[in-house]
């Protein structure tokens, strides 16, 4: 139900009881490497074209939750996707391969809580037995789609983030195993003007700023009530940029551990390439349903609110000179 | 809740409290030019791109619906929307416009009735006071990204369908005068093969097709319990083939009225440009909030079951040899 202006509380506390991670190469090397389920050795993934390597990534990592949930695909109520690609193709090509009822959804980088929330929500209130939620990105498929295909070999400026490569799905229900979800806090669109589709971090970072002030606020909670507050993907230059507007709305961070998914699944040291950091629909995905779910389920972590970040333009709005509209939703896991 | 495998039964029963309707030109001449709420006299709309001019028939819907529904836009607790565009731009700058919690879902042409759905779904379940859901399409925009720009004069067969230029908004909530949201059934994608994008209609009616029948199995009705069933945009081709695959699903559609939006919308004889008939997510809309709404409200209909069709290819699935993936999302509306 509705607490506050834009926050649901899940009063039966859906439950994720089984979660997978696909990932790429790159991935497969970052510091979060032993916490995914599956690592592609080839950036192909062993497919003709990017897209239908997009694609596959989503559908392993589906095919392999709903392993973990220990349920056949004919018992989903629903899969609730999404992805980067126009008209989401990959998640209706994966929603075409389970042969279950579909909800596309889009929220950009933001799709992975977006879709939890709408499934626990769903859950909760009766409306579905099981519901798979999940989304996918491919390092090459945005690149070609949002700036220029990779092949080009075009120079990039510090600001720019990498792709991440995979895809992360879980399967909410109402009883059973695993970390509980219990609040999502649902984003309004946040747009400071930024244009520059080689700085996302800080397009975003006042998105994810109002989505938390907004969780506290709705909630009664501050951000010592939390074991880990992550942000999606906003990188070296939107991490900053959103621990300033915190600070500047008087919330007090240092309270808590507070992370960015996109600096927690690359070794920025080590793999240059990634510039300021990972992005992508897959970013917070599988950090969440890989790295974060695993703390959760052995108690590391007791609740955890992760902020992912979606900046929603396309390549002719940032064409057309328009600015782009960001969008943050959050949703709180606790262990059992 | 959710009753048989794919549908859910709103128990409270969502109102539709306020709703609205702006077209095109085109569509002002149609047949049911009385029942939309405004007309533009220019397929520009006022605007510079084409871009513009579909997120302007969206805002301006949208703002016409809360003044029907005589709430400001603050009231409303989330707005979910979607459209044709690549990462849906249309309704992401109405939301920012708004400014109100965002929830941008996909469905193509059926996003008319998922975000129906959703919005009623959520409201029955206390998530919310006020949701609005709404959609827009644009001729030009549409021809200009899926097909060849209308700019180009390529000619077209027979199968193709027009897109809609119109928006069509509804606000939703628990109590108040208005027709009533019921049920909602939603979709599983149907691809039988199809790759022509110029045969939009008989790519989606295994998937109306399928909808329908699942409806009634999951409600235990029949064609007999609807004063009318109307299909999204299926347009000459595409309803005769629905008509065929109900038949011979041993569904007597000879017990209600049964038509199609997109063949109610133009008046094909005096509107040949249209060829086989309407289409794009405007077409169910304008025709659900414009004409439809109206006879629910002055009881000419008493129950409708309105089950919008989706074809959710891309340009680029598309052009790599992919088949068309469509969807059905199912909505009743009875009267006070």
């Amino acid at each position: 139900m509705l607490i506050g202006s834009q926050t649901w509380e899940f009063r039966n506390k859906p439950v994720i009881i089984g979660a997978a991670t696909v990932v790429g190469p790159e991935e497969g090397e970052g510091p979060l490497a032993s916490d995914f389920d599956f690592t592609y050795d080839n950036l192909e993934i062993n497919e003709k074209t990017w897209e239908k390597a997009e694609r596959k990534l989503l559908e392993h990592a589906a095919s392999l939750a709903l392993v973990h949930a220990n349920i056949s695909k004919d018992e989903l109520s629903f899969f609730i996707g999404g992805d980067l690609m126009n008209q989401i193709i990959s998640a209706t090509f994966a929603a075409r391969q389970l042969m279950t009822p579909y909800i596309g959804i889009f929220g950009a980088c933001s799709t992975s809580m977006e879709s939890l929330a709408l499934a626990s929500f769903i859950v909760d209130a009766g409306g579905a037995n099981y519901v798979l939620a999940g989304t996918a990105s491919h390092n090459c498929t945005a690149e070609k789609q949002f700036r220029y295909p990779t092949e080009y070999g075009s120079q990039k400026p510090p600001t720019a983030q990498y792709t991440v490569t995979g895809a992360g799905c879980g399967v909410v229900t109402s009883t059973g195993s695993g970390p509980r979800v219990t609040h999502a806090t649902i984003g309004k669109i946040q747009d400071l003007g930024v244009t520059d589709p080689f700085n996302m971090g800080a397009a975003m970072a006042p998105a994810a700023a109002d989505t938390i002030v907004t969780h506290f606020k709705d909630t009664g909670r501050s951000p010592a009530d939390y074991d880990l507050i992550v942000t999606g993907d906003l990188a070296t230059v939107g991490h900053e940029i959103v621990s300033d507007l915190l600070k500047r709305d008087g919330v007090d961070m240092n309270l808590t551990e507070f992370k960015d998914c996109g600096l927690m699944v690359y070794d920025l040291e080590n793999q240059p390439f990634v510039i300021a950091g990972g992005s992508g629909c897959g970013c917070s995905a599988v950090v969440t349903y890989g790295h974060i779910l695993k703390k959760l389920k052995n108690k590391e972590l007791r609740r955890v609110l992760i902020v992912a970040t979606g900046a929603l333009l396309s390549p002719l709005s940032f064409q057309q000179g328009e600015s782009i509209p960001c969008i943050a939703h959050g949703v709180v896991l606790e262990s059992e």
